[in-house]
């Protein structure tokens, strides 16, 4: 297996792109990942997208992108598990690479999901849970993390303020990244009094639906360092699953598949998580996050929201977690949110990152996940 | 890269399957697939589907299957390229265990098309075309399909009848299959009466809409050899792309992403049209079984039709063509197709396939396309 790299990253403003069509912002923001490469050529293309089938009627993206990107007959792919589709079009163009098979590969993730109703949109999300014994019954995807917060609160007394101060921190650092889809601050208060979406979740500790995709071209580390310029590579990738249905789970607090994907990229990686600079990680609801970062052992079990309080996750903390200003503040096009961890992952280590920069960035980390986390994959990322 | 072999296959009844579930159907195949193996655990799994979204409702099926089987947490994948999405899980979990990064390997195709109306699913297929430049000027598959059929017949001088001989000799395969949706003969006269769908395509030109699932093991040759198991070995994969759009294309009876892929896949493999003693082609209407043959190489440009009149394809003629009854007879639940072919593929090269067994069968391919040929994905295997 050969070393890969993160040669160009690509990214553009999200938000309600009405005026752009599906294959207008793929197309946008993979030309800029090239230019950013300084490559003539792809040989190969992974696409990460949870439904474009539900969201603009249009399966078989991979060759319709392909072909809009002016890339036929290179082989196009693909790859879909519900909000880690990114995260997971991003393992397999690593493993292309890393295998040989191809030294130049596009990865790329998106949505464009406000061409359908909110009505829509909640349906079309709703597939990432157990449609048979969950979706039937009536539970829509924030009434599911509803559920984890509340088990939360009540096992470790994780308070509404902390969940709200997650909410909180990552506007605060949207405030700094040009691309976000709310890019403002907001207050605990704020948050504490917005409108109800699934009890004791409000609609601001929820991330937005978004238009937007990210890209970014991985390539061999060693080709890379003759380009001269500055080497970040992936050094670990991990992904692993849970059950689909939350009821299944021995403790809904726990997100499995988030512990055991950060262990599989912590082993082939040879890293702790004290080596960690700094990680973006799936906010969907700010409960999430709270879980996210005791799953992935930067916390201690059950202190993820004291953690928010006593801001040991702020960007000049112990562990900045999402910088970038996360899925809340940056805005979440699901199937693009992956690849944009990791774009975020790949600036920050070249320290691009102007006001939003974390200090001494060497190694970063991405977590991204599916449905009520039955899905997760973790990389981490270290400059040369 | 390491050498890959398929030591188990797993299949069962296709048709209008109300009485079970997606789920259910699919635990089913993928548990024959692990007896067939004799393994005691799987890697890493990837699924192939076109349109869960559409036909079930449900996304996120990598981790629902991955769940169903008692898999978790093994790493799940779900890949889509519309009708190729089998054919495409089959060139990632190859790369999976060619690389090293995994030994045993569960690949699957899965698709469930009659729990919606035939309108709905009729929609849902369409997701394959370019939905902006072609289904929203109502055209749909049959359609596009029948534009490519009178190109050839203007052309070339293809018949009607010759058309309709490709259905007729996938129909009589297909009696000696017992997992076949449609196990009985038809004549050329039936066909070239049934039911206009589009001119000069007829309901007997058309692959039908199926319930079904196929799977297969994936394994490190060189541990296959110590199992004393009849090795069946992936020795070459490609896979291509072409203009989504029919009408961007230079000649619509030219499949080009085939004939790259087949390239690639030849090259690899080492091997040529002459060496395959038997493919599996990708015949969801009568016209692209012919197109097919011709872009494979088997026969020359624009003979495809009477290639089939004078039974060039017949299961004992020159280079069978699918003796498994093809999509037309055993039919076509989507996502599951391009796998089902690699199960027709290993059996005939273990000599497991009764009356439709290809006679000295050593090398066999199979050909998976998605849209109007805008994906595809090549194999071919060889028996040690």
């Amino acid at each position: 297996m050969r070393e890969v790299a993160a040669i160009g990253v690509g990214i553009t403003k999200w938000g309600e792109l009405w005026k752009k069509s599906f294959r207008d912002i793929y197309v946008e923001t993979a030309l800029l990942a090239l230019e950013d490469a300084g490559v003539d050529r792809i040989d190969s293309m992974y696409v990460g997208s949870m439904s474009s089938g539900l969201f603009v009627g249009q399966e078989h993206i991979a060759a319709l992108l392909a072909d809009y990107l002016g890339q036929t007959p290179v082989p196009s792919t693909r790859v879909e598990t519900a909000c880690a589709s990114g995260g997971l079009a991003l393992k397999l163009g690593y493993m292309e690479v890393a295998s040989g098979m191809s030294d130049v590969v596009l990865v790329s993730g998106i949505e464009k999901m406000t061409d359908v109703s909110g009505n829509e949109a909640t349906y079309a999300l709703g597939t990432a849970a157990d449609q048979e014994y969950e979706g039937y019954h009536g539970i829509t995807f924030p009434g599911l993390y509803a559920l984890i917060a509340v088990a939360h609160m009540e096992k470790y007394g994780t308070t509404r303020e902390q969940m709200a101060m997650v909410s909180v921190k990552n506007h605060k650092n949207g405030t700094k990244n040009p691309v976000a889809q709310f890019p403002f601050e907001i207050t605990v208060d704020q948050v504490l009094n917005s409108v109800m979406v699934a009890d004791p979740l409000r609609i601001l500790d929820c991330s937005p639906i978004t238009d937007g995709a990210a890209a970014i071209i991985l390539y061999p580390a060693e080709l890379a360092k003759k380009m001269g310029k500055p080497v970040v590579k992936i050094i670990g990738t991990g992904h692993a699953t849970d059950t689909i249905e939350l009821s299944q789970r021995t403790d809904i607090t726990w997100l499995n598949a988030t512990y055991l994907a950060a262990k599989s990229a912590y082993a082939m990686a040879d890293k702790k998580p004290e080596d960690i600079d700094l990680v973006e990680v799936h906010d969907c609801f700010t409960i999430a996050e709270i879980c996210v970062t005791e799953a992935l052992g930067f916390i201690e079990k059950g202190k993820g929201g004291e953690a928010v309080e006593q801001e040991l996750t702020a960007i000049d903390g112990k562990i900045p977690v999402n910088p970038s200003g996360g899925l809340k503040s940056k805005g979440h096009p699901v199937g693009a949110s992956g690849v944009a961890q990791a774009v975020e992952v790949v600036k920050q280590l070249r320290s691009d990152c102007c006001d939003r920069q974390v200090s001494d960035a060497r190694i970063g980390m991405t977590q991204n996940m599916g449905g009520s986390g039955a899905s997760a994959v973790v990389h981490i990322f270290e400059r040369e």
